[in-house]
């Protein structure tokens, strides 16, 4: 009983996400479909390639993740599956499955027909390729049989952190359904960079004083800096919302200091 | 494994799809559920009919669907289930079930107490009355057996398509999560009206030439023409939602000339 | 197959309900996953209760409750889980599970590491604490195995109907998605307490003549009062939104008199 775990930006007010299922018990009926989620924003890669990476150390190996995020469908953009860390990923090349590919994986092009659906659409190749090959994978087929090997595929840069003598400076990469803005800056890096020193952020004018460790260690509506449960900072507000509060934008600019 | 499609107005804040879920988790242990929407806004039939004949057909033969958009629930409308095309369909008899029972189909109206829950509220047939009876048809109990046969069933005509000599004039259906508006305009309807000819669409004031085949066709935040995935024309807006761009409503009218 | 049931006000945006059925999967791979509802308003337990206690009654014998709302996370609040009427609950002691609790139940606090994940957040105990266990449960763990016994358990009060001997007060507990208010005030309770006369009902100013059993028995755009599918009053406007017409709040008064 393989998983496949979906992650897409189709929404769940449409009957897309159900499509991909039929398309998929017809092909793999033992397999259990998982919902990641269906709620990035429509077309941002970035945004599902961290849910993506956030979500899939949790799944057990040899799950099948089929992720769509793809603005450029029927057009240049390759097809792709690989496998990393005895996983299985099916999804437009174009940046999305950049942050879960690692290093040593093997990937194909799908680019053998007789695996997809009869007709495939320019506008939903989700249901006509994606959907078809994440469930041959569950089904056990070998990743060899569904393209051709490549080696390059698209890479999406993980945000970089600036660092200088007296700050790191980092943004906001995104925000969660609480409201906590999730930054690019690794739990790691600021122990690393901090030592014993204590750290204090400033976001949008705000500065927040050291770093929790739970919500209820600050007062209700107050802010404050928590190692989210990705590991990565995120500035919160206790019994609130932080994006709410601050008016934050993706992009914006964290600075840490030490004292 | 049996597969069972849900398709509601219920949507997800509430345990309203959860407790369906229950219902049949208890009479079809094995059955698999699959959602294919929860967002038709509450009471509207055609939506959910939409909905309902564009998912159904990538579904395995055997699917049960389970479709409850019933604003009349509780009054006379009755209770149906029917086969048609190797699938089953459980729902109201008001339209909803129209656009997928074909015309050589089996159909029961369901009027057996016995196959429902003891207790019937007159608020809740999705839970009461409609969930049991997918989940035996799951559990492989034959249609014949949930009720009476009848013949006539409510029918929703699809919304008619206007000819004249210079123009097909046709109107927006609805609209999905992306903002692409979704017409009544069939693909093949259009290329055999056209022939050889180029087609010009025009909406809400907004003029729009030739037909896409995918979206990267034309410039970031043009409009365009596509025949969607689900076979109909669709007018959208590259990287962006033309619904929101062109403020449309469903309804409004879509006219198509050929040059 | 033992079916686990979700309730978490975790929201469907992020990938926060698909990393709790990825940690559940590789633990007990054959689970069924079945969502009640992620909608709760974050951090609302007396809204979560309310669901859990509404649908938890229509899941077989057996199933497994994961109910995660929990602003409390990582400060004393207890982890527990609990047996009652056939069926386990797992989530915080804040209150979520007493309305399901009942009296004569099996109790733990969560209390062994080795159930959980190697690695516990201070901040999602969803993932790394009530996940593992839930799964455990549907394994076929005992619950004894999974923590020591405790007999105490935070209690959440049902909110008070006050009764005159004119009137009984109750209020408005929530509302649902098609915008029904739903009531503190059993059926029961007012069937009992108005005998054979009638009744009337007032709510913002507004007032019902009368008890409905269905939608359809009042004017489009009506407003009616009506026993909802959980045995609640419900104020309901036929064919709209009463939450919206009357632009209600949780905690509005409601006024029962007989006549």
């Amino acid at each position: 009983m393989t998983a496949i775990a979906l992650l897409t930006d189709f929404g769940l007010q449409d009957p897309y996400v159900g499509i991909l299922k039929g398309v998929m018990m017809g092909i793999a009926p033992q397999a259990r479909l998982i919902d990641i989620s269906h709620a990035v924003p429509p077309g941002d890669i970035r945004w599902g390639a961290w849910q993506l990476w956030s979500a899939h150390a949790y799944f057990p190996a040899g799950t099948v993740f089929l992720a769509v995020v793809d603005p450029g469908v029927g057009s240049s953009r390759r097809p792709m599956a690989l496998a990393a860390g005895g996983q299985y990923f099916v999804g437009p090349d174009n940046g999305l499955l950049s942050w879960v590919a690692g290093t040593s994986c093997q990937r194909v092009v799908l680019d053998r027909p007789c695996w997809h659906l009869p007709v495939v659409s320019q506008s939903f190749h989700g249901r006509d390729i994606f959907a078809p090959v994440a469930a041959r994978l569950a089904a056990g087929m070998a990743l060899s049989e569904l393209g051709s090997a490549v080696d390059a595929m698209h890479d999406l840069p993980w945000p970089e952190v600036e660092v200088t003598t007296s700050a790191l400076i980092g943004e906001v990469l995104l925000w969660d359904h609480f409201g906590n803005l999730i930054t690019n800056l690794r739990g790691e890096q600021l122990v690393h960079w901090a030592g014993v020193k204590s750290l204090r952020f400033e976001v949008g004018g705000q500065v927040v004083d050291g770093l929790s460790s739970c919500y209820a260690e600050v007062s209700p509506q107050a802010l404050l800096a928590i190692i989210g449960s990705t590991g990565l900072l995120e500035i919160s507000l206790r019994d609130g919302s932080a994006r709410q509060k601050l008016g934050a934008e993706v992009g914006w600019r964290v600075f840490v200091s030490a004292t």
